[in-house]
């Protein structure tokens, strides 16, 4: 007798499965531990899953995850300096970092012709419409240094500048406290074409 | 802005880092796969946390989780040979590996009086008492190779041997397709000393 046989048992763990990074066994480990927990607080994690999706939506404005639209960072943040990124994720890794305090752009996604996304597919006429005011006066562009990440940032680098708004890139270069000996050649190749005068 | 100020976001993502090995790296990731899936697949995860803790509860007969006690497993095989297990895991192992066809128990822990589990706090009376109609012949010990299993296995060995019932331990020594040169010392010691003749 598997575990596939008791019905609610698989269909929990398969489930669990579709998470990202989580296999069969993973998945398993976790049923079991749900189990194991008291029916609250099985309900607690039951509930959390469907209150996030009853009060979470888009903000109107910049893309971000908010409960209300438009949310907290596009209410009382300055739009003189505006943070382009892909996801929310990454808007909430710069938030992390602490040193940046003005508004953000999601674009929900990068130009990928391969996988079929063209410029039209994320969040670009929104960015557009949102400095079309004239009080924004930086984009600092904060995609991944990916193919994706960089082809979207020459594309928005392209349309915003004969606006007369200074577009800006993050600096690519060796991570803070790493060591040179194990940076890969297109880091290091990066970080010396980038050197600054100190 | 950290994640933690959206409510709906940090209460499942605390959720998830209730899950075993997970981080708040990861629950934060479990959390935005589930904002990113639709309406229905989260209703139906949801529904398969609660659906697990409505139907799944412990057969009153050898202590694995079943729909219906006593269960399938309970019900259709013979109780000549009794496996006896700590978790419903391990059972659902040894049922994996496919070659046992006997009944289970499951002790639901092993005797570690460290941790203050005796003797009375597993599920032994209810093994007692499941042996008691003289029908096993043989108790095949399959708790974990740690200083917990074996000791709960020699406990065990100690109170049936009496009873004239076959008491056996599951091999301990090489896994099968592993390679000696990585064998651990203790568990090459345990292979030699517990040769066959072939």
């Amino acid at each position: 007798m598997d575990i596939n046989q008791i019905e609610p048992i698989s269909r929990l763990v398969n489930e669990f499965s579709k998470l990202p990074g989580v296999g069969r066994k993973t998945a398993e480990r976790y049923a079991y531990h749900i189990i194991r927990q008291s029916d609250d607080s099985a309900k607690s994690f039951s509930d959390a899953i469907m209150n996030v999706k009853a009060k979470i939506k888009f903000c109107e404005c910049c893309g971000n995850y908010t409960e209300v639209s438009p949310c907290k960072l596009c209410r009382e943040r300055s739009s003189k300096v505006m943070c382009v990124v892909k996801d929310p994720k990454d808007l909430m890794a710069v938030e992390k970092a602490g040193s940046y305090k003005g508004q953000y752009h999601v674009l929900h996604g990068t130009i990928n012709p391969l996988a079929g996304v063209g410029p039209n597919d994320i969040r670009l006429k929104e960015l557009l419409s949102r400095i079309s005011n004239g009080e924004t006066d930086e984009i600092i562009i904060a995609t991944n240094p990916d193919v994706e990440g960089e082809a979207t940032a020459m594309y928005i680098a392209k349309l915003i500048k004969p606006l007369g708004i200074k577009v800006t890139r993050i600096a690519q270069g060796i991570s803070m406290g790493s060591e040179l000996e194990y940076a890969d050649e297109v880091t290091l190749s990066k970080a010396l074409a980038d050197r600054r005068e100190i």
